[in-house]
């Protein structure tokens, strides 16, 4: 990998899927603007995270992929769209786009693990709705080695796993954590699956909207591949920013092997 | 699982093998006299953890374990007996016992991970002393399914998950952690294995003794399936209790079902 900054958006999303395009899309370029070479977005960013309603932002016509491409083209950065969900073959996914710089998709990731839960004060079907997706890749960059993992799927760590050993130097991870869950988990795996993979990895939250029906955490981080966190945000909508230094990722692993002193025969 | 008290033992040593052994002892009949029906010791619990010296403590004809084992025999308790060096076909593990009431050997485990690393301001070579494991194992108790893992192996995700997939209900971890990795990684990483596997995780570390050539970072604690940590020592000689309620690990695994959730097909 080489050396660049990276911007995360933490983007209040209200009940009107135009204005909150409008905003996350005016984000993404006043991050442009700023310096970043790649920006992202959190899961489900184009609405407030409530499973009944997904319906209605459902991307069945490419149209806001399209305009996140012309977004990732026109400020010429690599774009990762969190989350939105996609139609395809008369089936739903939380997919999350990787843009190019030239607009094209270099990766796609489908949501693996759907969150069926049943917390005190949150139930949650999320297959009721969403198809889960059945491969995690990564793709080789200018920027580096990148892969994609959405929200619950970093509960897992053979998961991420599977991207470090696919070469992952950077993890993206669009998420949306909530009050719940969040407060109990959010740091301790966010920061755990980037030590003990050795890679950066950022993970961007919608801001909370109390008048949601889902209270999205916050909190969105940068990490650095030995479990510091770089840059945090609140609970309100933001822009963090994050230089990525190469060297940390190189020496982090020379010094602390993790990687090679695997025993895969005994698992 | 039942619910039952576990004893956490952070003890100090010394460059003395039998008055180390004499206070680790002690401490472990004082908690099993305070109803403790469980109790560990941590890694290499009979010398400060310098790797030179460790060939002056291996206990090559059973003396150390015999009296471990009347220990636990006396007090009727199960034991974790930490970690020590133990000789076998000429070669040297680090090896923890489980020991039952009655003295038994319920389970081994010879540490997996090899701690070979070039750290600023410390250095290791492990495999210049110990030869590896090559196998992690739970075992059916009274009190629950018990698994085992010595210090380095909790950094690697699989092992610890290979012992929830055999049924793990506590997992206990005799380690000695420093100054330079406690600080950064030591309860991120114990409390994401106890939250992603939701098991009772209790890890041991000695007591630090700035006169010893290796500073254990000390911090010895118990977490719970939901990953909040139940009871933390400081760095000085102390006993830990924590009451385990067989409750919260069944009402986690049923409401965040994330051992059902797994993907194996995709990893």
């Amino acid at each position: 990998m080489r050396d660049f900054t990276i911007a995360v958006i933490q983007n209040r999303t209200i009940h009107d899927k135009e204005k909150n395009i409008i905003n996350a899309l005016d984000l993404v370029k006043k991050a442009a603007g700023k310096g970043a070479s790649l920006v992202m977005l959190p899961e489900i960013f184009l609405y407030p995270y409530e499973l009944s309603k997904l319906a209605i932002v459902v991307d069945s016509d490419g149209s806001t992929l399209k305009r996140l491409s012309q977004t990732a083209k026109e400020n010429r950065i690599f774009l990762c769209t969190g989350s939105f969900p996609v139609q395809e073959n008369n089936k739903i996914y939380n997919r999350a786009f990787l843009l190019g710089p030239d607009g094209s998709v270099l990766l796609t990731h489908d949501k693996c693990h759907l969150f069926d839960v049943r917390l005190p004060n949150l139930v949650s079907e999320e297959s009721k709705v969403f198809t889960a997706g059945s491969q995690a890749r990564t793709i080789k960059t200018d920027l580096g080695s990148i892969g994609m993992l959405v929200c619950y799927d970093i509960r897992f760590p053979e998961i991420s796993r599977k991207l470090a050993l696919a070469n992952a130097e950077i993890i993206l991870v669009p998420a949306a954590f909530n009050t719940v869950t969040g407060p109990a988990h959010w740091h301790t795996i966010l920061r755990a699956r980037a030590i003990e993979n050795q890679v950066f990895l950022a993970a961007a939250s919608p801001a909370r909207n109390n008048k949601a029906g889902y209270l999205a955490y916050g909190h969105s981080l940068v990490v650095n591949p030995w479990g510091r966190i770089l840059t945090e945000a609140g609970t309100g909508q933001t822009i963090l920013y994050a230089k990525l230094d190469a060297d940390v990722l190189s020496t982090t692993r020379a010094r602390l092997p993790l990687l090679k002193h695997r025993r895969p025969e005994i698992y």
